[in-house]
């Protein structure tokens, strides 16, 4: 099966428009996350030290959630022919194994000089609190783009199948 | 051979100290962030669509180097102990598979009231571009923290050994 990938052209986009995706933050995509980033604060990787922590297990690195906003950017809205120009990130919460997030973006300024939007960012977790909050600034692309989807290689961690959790 | 994993503690850190890492980025990096993000932008994945566009060819997910800057704050500075609070991040320039990026965060403001630290954040290329700017607002830990690091389990791409390059 085939799958596509499909643009929101500029002039397509209205302000108040927003996207979003759900992920379930499992440890797997926490080790990922340290693999590929080099990031081995014990916060995220030792059970024994997290536990002592004011969060009491270990938690998610922070630009975890910074990822999937611009996973909702690059997919969505606007989607392919995106220039990303700027990311603010404010953490209010932690976000922990099993935790459940809802990651919202919604179009706040259309600026026809340039094609420029910003959008509201916010991501949530199971209890509706937020997590991440921020604002976003792109160029939209001002022409309409669909593709086949071209799919990274095949990740395995630990010797199992890596995929995330919808 | 064990590894440690040391922090700076907010009393031993000054205004104008700075911590860095480098870092090249292959093609594997980028194909490892979008399975993670599930970005699967063909700006990142799609040789003969990127080939055609503004950047001439595949360009790693922006917030890749925001990644790397995290990495500096939980390893090098503060490392253990750090509560991320915020970031922004501009992107001025795109990054290629073989560039090599420097990531280097400075600390610009102490605040002794709930021991809150200001770094500069800048990413560079190995031609000294400026390819990612931006601002990281951190507690800086109060207690010394030293530990023998646990490392994520092994990652594989597409059935060969994932490790990042330095």
């Amino acid at each position: 099966m085939d799958e596509f990938i499909q643009n929101r052209s500029f002039d397509e986009i209205s302000v108040g428009e927003s996207a979003s995706l759900t992920r379930t933050i499992l440890e797997s995509d926490i080790q990922l996350f340290a693999a590929f980033s080099g990031d081995f604060n014990p916060a995220h990787l030792d059970e024994e030290y997290a536990s002592g922590s004011m969060f009491g297990g270990v938690i998610a690195h922070g630009m975890l959630s910074g990822a999937l906003i611009s996973t909702v950017l690059g997919m969505l809205l606007p989607g392919p022919g995106t220039i990303y120009l700027g990311q603010s990130l404010r953490f209010s919460r932690p976000v922990k194994p099993g935790d459940r997030l809802t990651v919202q973006l919604t179009v706040r300024e259309k600026h026809e000089d340039k094609k420029r939007l910003i959008l509201d960012c916010l991501c949530s977790n199971q209890e509706g609190k937020t997590v991440v909050k921020g604002e976003a600034e792109v160029i939209a692309p001002v022409e309409k783009i669909r593709r086949r989807l071209c799919l990274p290689a095949e990740v395995s961690l630990g010797g199992s199948l890596y995929t995330p959790q919808p």
